[in-house]
């Protein structure tokens, strides 16, 4: 078994790391209680508030991103709280298991895997809420499994509206690949994870937080220890955790902020974008459907539904000969679909390596002719041009 | 500021790490749903059975030390069970805050920082227990905060008669340190963190379940998701995970456990043995006074307390003169003791530097003699060569 040859990771986690970032994991720790790692404390929560375009305090947990998903709810909610769940793909499912396994009383609004929620459902029993019964609203920005990308900004308009409920949003595959102008939209608390936009591995799980959302801290009373977010709030008031960090991952985080402030917001969101446009139009000329409403495409991952091949033979054939691993469809939808990664960093090169591997390998099946694979090849170069 | 110079950690954590570890930390990572991964998993999990010398299940989990001393309770327990928790340091402490926390019932059981548990104090209560109301015991076997190691062999052996109650232990900075039979002693749960005997960095903790710990976590009715240790249990069978885990972490622990055998049990836990009696012997020698009872010394941990000197002032010159990071006393023992770790990845060169480091600071404040200085080194090198 070779764990390190030459792969090329197109899956929506972990992304692909850069080798600074990764020469940062690399170095020797240090003690997390000395002032050399209250400086690096200090310039990555600046850095954090910067990608998050927020004024809010923004947390590092040592822990995975359904550890985030769980703090925003246990720290702001309580057994009993009446909340609306957003599902419309596997990580909406994750944010009704999680409120049910803690006691809220979760108020479900659904859409068709591959679908958008619909604001509007939002909209209607927010305002339907007149005693103000309903103390957060809870979704997923970016599906991972599906390809959606929800309309947050809209749904965040009808919850401000509203006044009081929270809004608690999983961004873990949109904070770092499209806009979340987190006060801007007035988000109240987001959930992210390090191995996706911000070009890192596993480990390492963020949560911003709103006035709004520290005053709901007050009134939660589900019982919490290591995810108890206001330990946290103290210890960055001196650059500091309340308990042992993963310092290397932290070494890895400064590198990346660092890369991504020299890229900029507007260009990261830029390649993602194009990324998507390119890999969607040519999975279209490729006579290939796209599963998520096209409209409503995620910037980080695009799900492609395949009719008459197994979606799992067809990535693993993609993987021994190009060894690029796509992640399969999960669930309901394995063998279904396949999902193709092009979150962090990615490169256009990336970009065209995957849409020539799955051409050539639709051309091996007899699927394609030569003509589309060309053609598909010319159209995601022309979109990786334009944007 | 220059994170990186040549900096000794001599702190119970993080503690050194070997550059093989370093070099498996810092590769690119690779998908944690594929072969490769679950081939690592089912290795890393064999040689974790092996270091805690058990059949027990041992779940790996993404977060710090403190997150597997929650998922012990939060598992296995529920809201009013009676407990006992041991407290003599501040990790002591910590568990009577996690129980607390959680609406556990407490009984507590302390020592003067400083000072062992007395396992006759457990005997009497558990003995007293008639109606076998006790649910479980709790206790840190080293505490890390004071240098003193528990007898926790006798402790459980009290447990064990109780028949009814578990035993929930943090070997955080024991286990890779000196002998934790898991088996032997019949411990139900023992909950380890990546940065001390690991020779790792932080982000990885441990949990080992005995078969009466997985029966108790059927009646726990505490709620739980990202510490739901039966989601772990159910992955592990497919050896793999519920939600993302720190995937070049887990590198890094394949690496160090492969070197862990390589060396042995037995050698590194006389490895441990043989620098705390060099430090505790060259301690005494320099006149100073250790904190912990002197028959009940750490393997991984040495306190010292100092009379007429500041000891954040002592550490700060040692930290400055030679690059060698030594802890300092927590909580009420700021500036009255500082630590020296001799934990993890530290060998016979790195005592002696540090017998030598503090020898030369004494000598440096007109506190010792020549003399003392060499017998000093002298004491360390004959405990270095005999064990």
């Amino acid at each position: 078994m070779a764990i390190q040859q030459k792969l090329s990771l197109m899956i929506p986690g972990p992304t692909p790391v850069p080798e600074k970032v990764l020469q940062a994991l690399g170095k020797h720790p240090i003690g997390h209680r000395t002032k050399e790692f209250q400086d690096l404390v200090e310039r990555t929560t600046k850095n954090l508030k910067w990608l998050h375009q927020t004024k809010n305090d923004v947390l590092t947990i040592t822990g995975s991103g359904t550890a985030a998903m769980e703090a925003a709810i246990i720290n702001t909610l309580s057994k009993g709280d009446k909340v609306i769940c957003g599902d419309n793909g596997k990580f909406g499912q994750r944010w009704v298991k999680v409120a049910k396994e803690f006691g809220l009383n979760v108020i479900k609004v659904d859409a068709k895997w591959g679908s958008p929620l619909n604001p509007e459902s939002f909209k209607q029993i927010l305002n339907d809420d007149f005693n103000k019964e309903i103390k957060a609203v809870i979704l997923t920005h970016s599906e991972t499994s599906t390809g959606v990308i929800n309309d947050l900004q809209t749904i965040s308009s009808h919850i401000i509206a509203h006044k009081k409920a929270l809004s608690i949003i999983d961004c873990v595959t949109s904070i770092g690949a499209c806009d979340v102008p987190v006060d801007e939209w007035g988000l109240d608390i987001v959930a992210s994870g390090s191995q996706k936009g911000y070009m890192m591995p596993p480990g390492l799980s963020f949560v911003s937080m709103s006035q709004k959302a520290w005053q709901a801290t007050e009134k939660s009373n589900l019982p919490k220890f290591y995810l108890d977010l206001k330990s946290y709030k103290k210890s960055i008031l001196n650059n500091s955790n309340p308990y042992t960090p993963a310092v290397n991952l932290v070494f890895a985080l400064d590198e990346s902020l660092k890369m991504m402030k020299e890229e900029g917001l507007e260009n990261i969101f830029k390649r993602h974008s194009r990324h998507k446009l390119a890999v969607s139009d040519a999975a279209i000329t490729l006579n290939l459907k796209l599963f998520a409403d096209k409209n409503h495409l995620s910037p980080s991952i695009t799900a492609i539904e395949l009719e008459d091949i197994d979606a799992e033979v067809f990535r693993k054939k993609i993987k021994e000969d190009y060894d690029i691993l796509i992640a399969g469809g999960q669930d309901h939808l394995k063998g279904k679909i396949f999902r193709i990664g092009h979150l962090g960093y990615v490169n256009d090169r990336d970009i065209i390596s995957v849409i020539a591997a799955i051409s050539n390998t639709l051309l091996d099946m007899g699927k394609i002719s030569c003509n589309q694979a060309g053609e598909a090849l010319k159209i995601a170069m022309k979109d990786l041009k334009t944007i």
